[in-house]
């Protein structure tokens, strides 16, 4: 079972708060363990692969690698590239076996969301179909805690504790005057609402939204109207927290009312974001109300200022234990996390799951934790989700600012 | 100089993170000094005032009262009303004096920005026509920080706090994909560029814009779009900070060219926002790259979990000291701050200013802190605005999530 060889660590897609508190995880167990023979990392996820621009970690200060637990944003860079099919066309499968052996590379761990989930998957295939033994690991991330076969995914902690600690301190403020308002907050979430919901968690400061559209929900905005018109009426404010991603019966979303002529991204997604604005012109044509529209934007992923130290201390430990199942011998395999059951309060435990269970699957946010009326939460959510927001990660100030991590990124030979 | 009698605190204008430390500096010095029979909390301002809304802050818990040093946005309610000339119309300030003598109030402590300086002066030459003894003091706040006589303004720095912060770690997020982006990021500042200008200190985070738009300097659309575009080709990405309040050579507001219809409110100021999303189109249509406009929105004045312990220390500073200065016989005042000269450092000195010097004059951001180019912030500024933001304030967390001040609100007798 014992392999011997370099490793390669790239991240992808959208960047968390906690991504490079997944990275610090691999680089610290593979820098130390005795069958990784030297730890490298890629520019810009695959693309770095591809085109052989590798950082050298083993050079990195150990301070600088240990500052990663508090650096947002893939220390590495990021990347949106679409794997083909290789029955179709398998050139950048060529070139990846190449690099690979080029660099004696035996460990790939990959750290994203669904599409580098299916990235992971593919690339492990292909290696297999050409007999190079190399182990392949994803590690999950996403803000949007939609990945199939986990309990949750790192980044959503953070993302949530920044959703609901920030909604609180908009509620405070966007009813301070008695002339009354209403205000629409958009969280990000195309298909599901998990980020949205983790407003309702403001609840716990006193301040949840009044009113909560996830897009699990067909959103009808007549029936909106008069809702919010409603409580605007009988309370003198209204605040209300909408996913980017809520879609009218038909299917369209309401983002696309505002945003026609979006273009899609490589994986057929659009451009999300707009909502919020629509609704809040909708409402104030309504009511003559004072209106404001507020996206948590990219806050909600980089925030790492208000980030949960659960969330940080998961993100480290997944990295780390996918360099430990590599070298025990698993491969094909994304690390999971699931609750220790029988247990008093809230224990992680993590699992090793098959990549072709986790790919392109998404988790949606349960019917059942939305209240009857389609407009709030209940809660079974806050069970599920306040344990995933305790704690504050001890963030690193210098002279009053955030210190991030400074990589050298020295080119590897 | 001794004169006994009840104290009346009120909250005016926009909230910022810190305005309740003033609160606290007040309840906390007045509660204790035996010259002050009763300490009255107004609800929405002057407000309160007329309507005979008061609180009776005595019966308050002293727990509570505690956590208003971390509890954001105005915890009595906040107003924009304006007193109108008391010349023309007197009705307001007889009830004011009415109200006063109801509850033996001597001392009425005002917390606000410009207009609130103003409002206050109004009441205290209205009294002193009257000859009804009462000492009136302005407490500054605004985010903005554009009052005139006091070196900063509490607010300013907690928002310039979370401004640098973010704008760093949204930098981190918008520059992580190969594929490059334009982001366009919106601060408040009507007339003036202190808090857009504070995105400059997150190049200490090594994630400064690489562009900065003041409202002090007219905008030129088609200048800054060259401008973009040749960051954008030049580094692969470009952020750019703006104010809200930039406007055209001819005085329009860019965000004008977006909100055609909205309404002004009753000091005149039009709501604006909306500059950066008009902007991002402006250098989508010229560069074909990936755009995305953000607003720092009510997030920027409510976000304490981000407030500068400074900024918290000097704002219930100020509010203690204006009530001493009371008690000592002084009226007709503002709490300003100075800095000490000659000192190792940054030390601040409590000053007291006469209202009329103060009121309706807005401090604009120094032009010679402007970089020649018109887009850059000098060295100046981070001499002047880093000892502001030094320091995190401890936030009371519960749940993982902020523990705000639970007041009981109960209505004075």
């Amino acid at each position: 079972m014992s392999l011997k060889g370099a490793c390669i660590f790239g991240q992808s897609g959208g960047p968390t708060s906690v991504i490079n508190a997944s990275a610090y995880g691999v680089f610290s167990e593979a820098l130390k363990n005795p069958n990784i023979t030297r730890v490298l990392g890629a520019a810009n996820g695959i693309k770095g692969v591809l085109n052989d621009n590798l950082y050298d970690i083993g050079q990195e200060d150990a301070f600088e690698l240990e500052l990663l637990k508090n650096t947002p944003s893939s220390a590495l860079g990021s990347c949106r590239y679409k794997l083909k099919d290789p029955s179709v066309d398998d050139t950048d499968y060529k070139r990846i076996l190449e690099i690979f052996k080029k660099y004696d590379v035996r460990y790939f761990f990959y750290n994203g969301g669904n599409d580098s989930m299916d990235t992971c998957n593919k690339v492990s295939k292909y290696l297999l179909s050409q007999g190079y033994e190399c182990r392949v690991i994803g590690i999950p991330k996403t803000i949007d805690n939609d990945l199939f076969g986990t309990d949750h995914c790192p980044g959503f902690g953070s993302a949530a504790k920044y959703i609901a600690t920030t909604c609180a301190e908009i509620y405070r403020d966007a009813t301070v005057y008695d002339t009354g308002a209403i205000t629409v907050i958009e969280a990000m979430g195309r298909n599901a609402g998990w980020l949205t919901a983790a407003s309702a968690l403001a609840e716990v400061s006193g301040c949840g939204p009044d009113l909560i559209y996830l897009p699990e929900l067909p959103f009808d905005l007549d029936a909106f109207v008069v809702r919010v018109k409603k409580v605007y009426e009988e309370k003198g404010n209204c605040v209300v927290a909408i996913s980017e991603g809520i879609k009218d019966k038909d299917g369209v979303f309401i983002a696309e009312y505002a945003n026609k002529d979006a273009k899609a991204d490589a994986f057929g997604h659009k451009q999300m974001g707009g909502s919020a604005a629509y609704l809040a012109n909708c409402v104030k044509d309504a009511t003559g109300a004072k209106v404001r529209a507020i996206e948590y934007s990219l806050m909600q992923r980089c925030a790492a200022h208000c980030a949960s130290k659960t969330d940080v201390d998961e993100a480290v430990l997944m990295g780390a234990e996918g360099v430990r199942a590599a070298v025990a011998g698993m491969t094909d395999k994304m690390v999971a996390i699931s609750r220790e059951e029988g247990v008093d309060g809230y224990k992680a435990k993590v699992e090793m799951l098959p990549l072709t269970v986790v790919a392109n699957t998404e988790k949606k946010f349960p019917l059942e934790w939305i209240t009857e009326d389609g407009a709030g939460i209940k809660k079974d959510f806050f069970d599920y989700a306040l344990p995933l927001i305790a704690g504050e990660n001890p963030y690193t100030w210098e002279q009053g600012l955030p210190r991030f991590a400074n990589l050298k990124k020295i080119k590897a030979e």
